[in-house]
């Protein structure tokens, strides 16, 4: 097999850390801003989060839930209710003290003393207690029930180490809280807000997931159950995706969120809590990048097909131009899963095939090259991004449709490629998924093993809970490892706990997590 | 005429203020959140700013221009920038200065004196500095101009008297940044966005608007030009409602954007920002609110159809809901304005009657009562929110359409009240500008009147700049009067300055200014 030139200097065996650090910036996606800990998402990077937004959005607003727009600055008493059941209470959250900037007489500017805030306000660092206020006065009646809500925002939480789109000390998310009648409606509100985490990951992102049950010791502080959609990076690793929270009543009674019943008596509510990220943006580099930088799933796709024309600065250019047009309307004019084709005429001066490796970079699913010889014969030069290399010759696969036919396949040509790379994603996880390990040892030489990538093992354990289970953490602290969750539909168990010898009840993942 | 039982308490000629605020609380828009002049808003508040965001939004995206995303912290140092060139410089902004909160030992909180930022950070009133910052990295030749950016996010302002929507210490907006390598360049994309704006109020929002430049006075602090639309509110007074900013090189200078030239020479880019916000949301109601609530014109309306089922409790409502269920399934299929048509079957429990003065206010423009005689006959009844009342009989004017001609006549239903809504809009605001006054005492005694709303003057005037128009201003001042913009299109001048007495030489509004 010839020897591939890849776009990236860093392979994603070599140093993994290294290569999604080199797709980010090779696909314009995000940099470092200046500001500790925030990032600039680049046109290309939020053009993703856009297309993750309206789908999930989508998704939202199909299941009834309303999206508001809440706060961003929190009372500090907020976070007072919570601190007073916390030993040691210490939060990273930014805290506003001032309200105005005033000239230090030397050239610089300090926060004018005469304007400080009487009560802090801190900055968001998500909204459970300020919507659980307004549920709180939004509720009297069962008739107010349930209140779903979803909203869109920024949040920010002092990160010390940070990584784009992984670990930020301001992200984007949605947050989606809901209040109801019955622990049974909450319930099955979380359920319903994992599943549609899996089936946006899954059928829009192409990122295959395991949605089950963080272990107790994995929930959200105040969370009576938390459930998970966990994803395996390419270097085996696990990603928590999106989470949701069932919060009991516990946050009500914080908030005292009560309704009145069918039978006039006042009663706790019961709420629910859900979220996901831009570090699902994080999540798709490592799922679907490649030596070459990033793949962007169809669905996903700022654009979908990208459009080059071969320039050469003469007058024969206009026509080449004017074909280029008439392919993208073409293109455009055609729907590909559920949408028109999102396609780009890159008419930017420079070589084409520079702007090619460009958009390979960025991960564009198709990209075609049109020159003056293919105009002549009515072909295009045609590149999947899931397909990039010939491996006979070492060669970037061209493919030469008829540029009528192009247009007419593309619904099929982005739809299959769409399902073609959950598939493939789908099958890397699967195999590197041991579900053989029945004892510790065996388990932390799986994982001590050179092997660079050892991806998750599932194994059975009793489910402990309270110190013997954080003697479990501990010992898997040991090993860098942790729990993921339970998988929902786990096959049943047939054995003893791998932790603790007792009978098993349920099937856990262990892994290296982000 | 018998008298109108309206839906609400307070009337526009009554209290205007009043009755604006008891809009937002009856259409369940937004509310005070307890937070210092931040707001929470509503569902239907904000899904009107969603359908708004999705329009411009496609505009902003038609046009070219890539949405990005910034930090919301801002260095210190960016404003002190500023600073050294404005004497007394004090800014209303909110300022981080810590970034962890511990326990006092109290029960309380306080933010941890350990963990004070060596600089405090600024929560974002604006992002020309760290986009400026962003662009000085990402522009080095010819061949990255232009760059074209807009970012959807929210700003903090600290502001002492607060008004829901209209001003807040938190505000949502759209602010779009560019530079470009020549003067000319730059005040075609001040333009692009002008009229942009302009398109956007008049042919989603259905509000008439003035697209003209501000006088110096009202400039953006460094710009060049300011550009701004400008709409009538009911009580005649003007809400300026966008505002499109050329900077020269002004912004270029202070944050060191520069690029090669093709010549090779180091150049200075000219830069250009616009934005609008959810005070557009303010615009709308106070110019398509009416004693009844708020009217939201179909292209900005979360739900275009309400339909209710007149239940009755009883088994025949099985029957009642399916019919409702086809007539919401007919409608959907539809499609209005270039998209498909929006319909709410709104099932919950109570009485339609309620439901329908539910909806009546909120401003959904088709309310449609089904109830079970009307489905024998096959027909529903109808209201449209811009044609509520019957004046012969004082009752709200419901028409009686078959079923089967509903869906079909909705498309065309939605497109005439959308235009019908602009063009009301835009006879009120004729009717309310005077073109006749050419005296100060004329000017004075207009806006002296006991008349409520005194509306707009369009004015000749000389253009005064400086101390003359330092003047001017405080003249008008004194008659609470400002000036507005000096529109586009005015028809040529003929007569002397109102202010100078020396030869006109174009036209300004005159106005009351929220």
């Amino acid at each position: 097999m010839p020897a591939i030139r890849h776009a990236l200097t860093t392979k994603r065996e070599d140093d993994f850390a290294a290569w999604y650090q080199e797709v980010i910036a090779a696909a314009d996606m995000a940099e470092e801003s200046g500001v500790r800990g925030c990032m600039v998402i680049k046109p290309w990077g939020y053009g993703i989060w856009e297309r993750m937004q309206r789908l999930l959005d989508d998704r939202i607003k199909a299941a009834g839930v309303q999206n508001a727009y809440f706060p961003l600055f929190i009372p500090l008493k907020n976070f007072e209710r919570e601190a007073e059941h916390v030993d040691g209470f210490a939060k990273e959250m930014a805290v506003v003290t001032h309200h105005r900037l005033i000239a230090d007489g030397e050239g610089g500017l300090i926060p004018d003393p005469e304007a400080k805030l009487e009560e802090p306000l801190v900055v968001r660092p998500t909204s459970e207690t300020i919507i659980g206020d307004a549920m709180s006065r939004w509720i009297q009646s069962w008739r107010d029930l349930p209140l779903r809500l979803n909203q869109w925002a920024n949040v920010v939480r002092w990160e010390m180490r940070t990584r784009m789109f992984l670990r930020t000390s301001e992200f984007l998310w949605q947050e989606g809280h809901s209040a109801h009648a019955t622990a049974q409606e909450a319930k099955d509100e979380t359920m319903m807000a994992l599943e549609m985490y899996r089936a946006f990951a899954e059928e829009d992102a192409a990122i295959p997931v395991i949605a089950g049950e963080k272990p107790e010791n994995e929930r959200f502080p105040g969370a009576v159950e938390t459930w998970s959609i966990e994803a395996m990076m390419q270097d085996g690793k696990a990603l928590q995706a999106g989470t949701s929270h069932y919060l009991g009543d516990n946050f009500a009674h914080a908030a005292n969120i009560r309704y009145q019943n069918q039978k006039g008596r006042e009663t706790l509510c019961h709420t629910v809590s859900w979220g996901m990220s831009t570090r699902m943006v994080g999540g798709l580099i490592m799922t679907h990048g490649d030596d070459d930088g990033l793949r962007v799933p169809p669905a996903l796709a700022p654009f979908q097909v990208v459009i080059l024309p071969m320039l050469r600065d003469k007058p024969e250019d206009e026509a080449l131009l004017t074909y280029c047009e008439e392919l993208r309307a073409a293109i455009a004019a055609q729907s590909a899963l559920g949408e028109p084709v999102r396609v780009l005429h890159d008419k930017r001066p420079g070589k084409a095939a520079a702007k090619r490796w460009d958009w390979v970079r960025k991960g564009a699913p198709i990209i075609i090259e049109v020159g003056p010889r293919d105009m002549e014969k009515g072909v295009v030069s045609l590149l999947k991004r899931n397909a990039l290399w010939n491996m006979e010759t070492g060669k970037p696969a061209f493919e030469n449709p008829g540029s009528g036919e192009v247009a007419e396949g593309m619904p099929a040509m982005l739809a299959d490629m769409q399902a073609a790379m959950l598939v493939e994603a789908r099958e890397r996880r699967e195999a590197n998924i041991r579900r053989d390990v029945t004892d510790m040892d065996t388990l932390a030489a799986h994982f001590a093993r050179e092997q660079k990538y050892p991806g998750w093992v599932e194994v059975q354990w009793a489910k402990p809970t309270g110190e013997a289970l954080e003697k479990v953490v501990e010992r898997l602290k040991e090993l860098r490892l942790t729990l993921r969750n339970v998988p929902i539909d786990a096959a049943p168990v047939d054995g003893p706990c791998i932790f603790t010898g007792q009978p098993a009840v349920e099937r856990v993942y262990v892994a290296r997590a982000y």
